[in-house]
């Protein structure tokens, strides 16, 4: 089942994506919440009722002159307001070519423990104009990953029942401003800052009915589900990041349970997986560099169009706008 | 004024504290919202009504048998739900100590640009029990801070307008588990595990107009308010950290400029100031151990009681309690 929030007379409608048209929640059950915010406080009984929704209308027992072209649709984020924000760090391969690129040995904690930290969860958007301010664009770049989101309330969840928990799955695009980050992770916070303008999710929830056929055995001595989903972004159609899901060394499930460690997670959380390996420029321009010292670093730039793929999850764009404002915070800086 | 939320039949309940007494809002005029959220949110119509409201109950207009004992109120947080929680950096004392204590020279950066991150604003909680797992024992702290809530919405707020924004200022603790933190901060990430299970903000919301005795200005080449009011922890009623609000190198009108660069600020969107020098275990310790090689670093352990003063805005009061469950994330660590 593909879920998508898209907008109607003002407010964030629910709908189901079946063969490219969107039938609104309630066009498929009255009993159905019309928003993804109560369709996930509701899970356990709107699930089930949107698949049967979703059979009627391949079954012809739903019209499908209710639908309407998925392609005319302003599409928001999935999850318009999530509940918070976490980005994990699950990609052994990203974090390895990181530290190569900066001369230091690969870190043995990473092996040990998934790590996620909190970013703006006021700042998710969907598809369309990523509006970015002068300093953004200093080293501005996307973070191609996958995320979930929860769809039950638990706390102290193990990572044997965690999948238990997961909505599904989307696409996500961890928009970052690498010179106000770098200069704010020297102070040992964050990042924070550099990552909270915007973080991209969409065009659609994928649950996890959907991706049975993808799934493949977690790597050895990790627990949960893991998808043999291949990932790729593009910048202005040039293929630039291409790797895969499935090489998530670290499971949604086994992140799920250090989440949840002494705190309840909520339906509407959001988590991601980290950048895949190859899924950022700045992990690309250092590669590029160390490879030939007179590669030129890529950054984006005002217009570029970015395009995120996962096999399965559909397709993730956006456009880089720059905002008409001058303010610095870079300007700002004292001394 | 000070604003108090408490429990009161199963939903929170706003109220004013005026000589001891609580009175729900809606006593004072049936105009004003019945809790922080919407208080906030309509805070422009509400702030004032509120304020002659108290007005007419110190001139007896409106009877003092409206209100309750605050004793007997069982207090939530003054933002039960905030929108989201940052935390700041804004005292170079407790960094400068912090550093010293390892070995290392004060970081420059500090004095260019205030830093901040984003903790768990899901499990921000008030007054009362702060429920602990096991690995949170593992070099349990506190961090005496204070913290401020916006009060209305804005983005690209400059720091000379930015105290506009502010609603007022409460204590703040933010509690830490140091192990689970030093883990995760290894790899560059965070803190966030090591914060994520409890920040205590309490006992009230206390507004600017109360404070203006108060006010000094900001230090020399900085912008905004500041507050000279004497900030004190006790553990058990030991007297550990003793420091003043005043002391902030960075104002919250600062931060408040650098959160809301490109970013909208929220009504609720609660924003903590950092640790006070000396307001923590982690900085004590360290000073303790670099002052005699022999000193016994101490941590917070089940059933302490910690407490936390600022001057004008009262007393945080929270007992440490452990929870039965023998779960632990270091157990789990691979390799």
């Amino acid at each position: 089942m593909k879920l998508v929030s898209y907008l109607k007379d003002g407010h964030d409608q629910l709908a189901l994506l079946i063969d490219g048209l969107l039938f609104d929640t309630e066009a498929l059950h009255p009993d159905l919440p019309g928003n993804m915010g109560l369709f996930l406080q509701y899970w356990d009984d709107a699930y089930p009722t949107a698949l049967m929704g979703e059979k009627m209308v391949r079954e012809g027992r739903i019209s499908r002159d209710r639908g309407k072209p998925f392609d005319e649709a302003y599409l928001l984020a999935p999850v318009p307001f999530p509940a918070s924000c976490r980005d994990g760090y699950a990609f052994r391969q990203h974090v390895a070519s990181a530290r190569r690129n900066r001369g230091v040995d690969m870190i043995p904690e990473f092996d040990q423990f998934p790590i996620f930290y909190f970013t703006n969860h006021t700042s998710i958007q969907g598809p369309g104009d990523v509006v970015c301010m002068p300093d953004h664009f200093e080293q501005l770049d996307y973070e191609l990953e996958a995320a979930i989101v929860i769809c039950k309330a638990g706390r102290n969840i193990k990572a044997a029942e965690a999948d238990e928990y997961i909505g599904g799955l989307m696409i996500m695009n961890d928009m970052s401003a690498r010179k106000l980050q770098m200069e704010e992770m020297a102070l040992s916070l964050g990042p924070a800052k550099g990552k909270d303008f915007a973080t991209v999710i969409g065009p659609c929830l994928v649950t996890l009915d959907e991706l049975e056929a993808f799934e493949i055995p977690a790597k050895p001595n990790h627990t949960g589900k893991n998808w043999n989903l291949r990932m790729t972004c593009t910048v202005n159609g040039q293929l630039l990041s291409d790797g895969n899901l499935g090489d998530m060394d670290w499971t949604f499930a086994e992140i799920i349970e250090r989440c949840s460690y002494g705190v309840t997670l909520h339906p509407g959380d959001v988590i991601g997986s980290g950048t895949v390996g190859t899924g950022c420029l700045l992990e690309l321009n250092g590669t590029g560099k160390r490879n030939n010292p007179d590669f030129v670093p890529q950054w984006l730039k005002d217009g570029d169009v970015v395009e995120m793929e996962i096999e399965g999850l559909g397709k993730l764009s956006n456009s880089i706008v720059a905002e008409d404002n001058p303010h610095s915070l870079l300007a700002l800086k004292k001394i």
